[in-house]
């Protein structure tokens, strides 16, 4: 979707019927997936029945159109059969294709199954918790599609500059790994220290939630020697802090200092904050510049935060087939020579085949018609 | 330093002392940071002392070197100062610079202070919680990393094409709001569907944690038909879960109706887990070819996941200075046309000043002992 935000025709293929993400959670009352509405925004779709010989020669004609800005194919179906790459590449000799997997043997796994595996259920939650606790976020599935996006733009480049097509494999077990490894999670193992639970304290410097005098509930964040400076200045603890530096024999401006003395700083602030409303807290942190986020709702979110509505130029009222009108974000990268485009709709499923079909192979409006009879290939479930 | 992996030439420019995240958490006992070390894997580092008119003028040749493979700048400054856009392209007409930043206004923002903002802290945790609950993995630091990324190649792409530079700004909490659009929470909310806490479940589906016999803990995971079938076809379920279809009046082959169920379905898929060992949930899941997962801790990740090691083609023994031989991960993408790189270790602060300013300025060395000797560029703060 996100090649398909920034101008790509990214046509997305399905069975008669879509597959599972077609129906998934979040729904609206009568069915429609807000999910697969908020996940192929700007796509193209066409349904082709693959379990047919006709609709695999179909698909294979689509994958393997030619021209520079097609030949790609983005697919977490295993590369066998007739989406072997050695059988498609047959078709179109530069064509590239990128195989998402759950592990690199081709085994099944889910966000939800790796996110166990790497350790962060055991680190996640109050500092007494004795219990595992799973992240609501997709973070490995939402990292590794993005790093899809990098790869086909990566795998295009090469073939832009050499003629040569390729084959590019990522597995979500892989893309988690190695993101354990970029943060200092394996070093800090191998080295035989073991991570402990932080409860909602920020790791290495000073972070964390206080709630204020009318029961809302704040993260401060003392990262930088600046914010740090601002959160001292705005709660008009700058004496105390000082003096707790002399007494733990800690420098408070060092980041790691401040994550070791958290307990005593975070045991100053609290009162000040609670004594203090939401209103008068964010009056005095904007005040100070302090980097600091207030806890709300998704529905505090979208009913009363600016920055979740049309007033910021990513975000557009878009009509989307089977629910009306909605709010939905376009492309976050702000590209200064390409003019932003609005966000565009989910297609219904199967919208845009018969489009397609006469757009990419150039069938008849005859030749069409005869697929549709025999079932090869289907039409807007919508219509 | 995705773009480092790929096989791009990336120069870090810090000042003298190094920023921050030289010192960054976590750290080995003398200093060291494990989070430099990690986040800065293939990259060359250059000193330079931006506050100095000639470090300025030094950095700016750097950022505008010529050549199609130059020109690029992906920074979190603020594009003002010698770093306006407007002042870098009178060097370099078609630069690309990426500003990553914190909201779109250029205000504070970090992974901490956003995620309370989106929701997400008050739908993670148990079922019956009443804190909020910060995620432990820096998600959206991670998701704006690729989209930068991303957002560089299409830049190159567009240069490529056309020949014409620009500015590209990513905003972090604008590519969080983007992800709470693109997966439905925001369409959930404008509808007036308020979200619950689900606890460890999965959403939409059927998956739980579940303990064993012995101690263990695993993720289960009932996802797609054949998860499904192999999750009864595991435990010996399958007439006990048409029982309960038919008496709640409810479709299991439905993902939105075992969600809707999920409490009598772990009610009984949880006695015949508590009754076997890990080894013995392992070998009945894995011979369903189910999508499970164990949790562990990072400790057992790396000293007993196979994944976790060499015997992965993406990790490698690397000699990290300041650290010595550690495990570090290369490119989670596996080129076919494209050898895969050992993964490189992260640069001292100021190992490469001498060779990039010779190799990519030109500059001899009586002027770079010069550049020294004023303090303008800072040696290997190792040596």
């Amino acid at each position: 979707m996100t090649l398909a935000q920034l101008g790509a025709d990214v046509i997305r293929i399905d069975p008669p019927g879509g597959r599972l993400d077609w129906r998934r959670w979040p729904v609206t009352d009568d069915g429609t997936s807000l999910f697969w509405c908020g996940l192929n925004k700007a796509k193209r779709s066409v349904v082709i029945d693959l379990a047919s010989a006709q609709g695999r020669e179909l698909a294979t004609a689509l994958i393997c159109a030619p021209g520079p800005e097609a030949g790609m194919l983005l697919t977490n179906f295993p590369p066998r059969g007739f989406l072997a790459y050695e059988s498609l590449r047959a078709w179109r000799p530069d064509l590239i294709q990128l195989t998402i997997q759950g592990d690199r043997h081709g085994g099944s796994a889910v966000d939800y199954t790796v996110n166990p595996r790497v350790g962060l259920p055991l680190l996640t939650g109050p500092v007494d918790a004795d219990d595992v606790v799973n992240h609501v976020l997709p973070a490995w599935d939402l990292v590794t599609g993005h790093m899809a996006a990098v790869g086909l733009l990566a795998a295009e480049r090469h073939r832009r500059l050499t003629g040569e097509g390729q084959h590019v494999r990522l597995a979500l077990e892989d893309m988690a790994l190695a993101v354990m490894g970029h943060l200092g999670f394996i070093a800090e193992a191998q080295l035989g220290r073991q991570r402990e639970r932080v409860g909602n304290d920020l790791y290495g410097a000073f972070g964390r939630d206080f709630p204020t005098a009318d029961g809302e509930r704040v993260m401060v964040v003392g990262l930088t020697p600046r914010q740090w400076r601002g959160l001292c200045d705005a709660t008009g603890l700058g004496a105390e802090m000082a003096q707790l530096s002399q007494e733990l024999g800690l420098d408070l401006d060092a980041e790691g200092d401040r994550f070791r003395a958290r307990e005593r700083i975070a045991a100053l602030i609290a009162p000040r904050l609670r004594e203090r409303t939401l209103a008068q807290v964010a009056a005095a942190f904007d005040a100070h510049g302090m980097c600091w986020g207030r806890y709300q709702t998704v529905a505090q979110l979208v009913q009363s935060d600016p920055s979740c509505s049309t007033a910021t130029p990513m975000f557009s009222t878009v009509d989307q087939p089977g629910i009306g009108p909605c709010l939905k974000p376009g492309l976050p990268l702000d590209f200064s020579a390409i003019e932003r485009a609005p966000a565009r709709p989910a297609p219904r499923l199967g919208q845009h085949t018969e489009e397609v079909l006469a757009d990419v192979l150039g069938l008849g409006g005859a030749e069409i018609g005869r697929l549709f009879d025999q079932r090869v290939i289907g039409r807007d479930a919508g219509a």
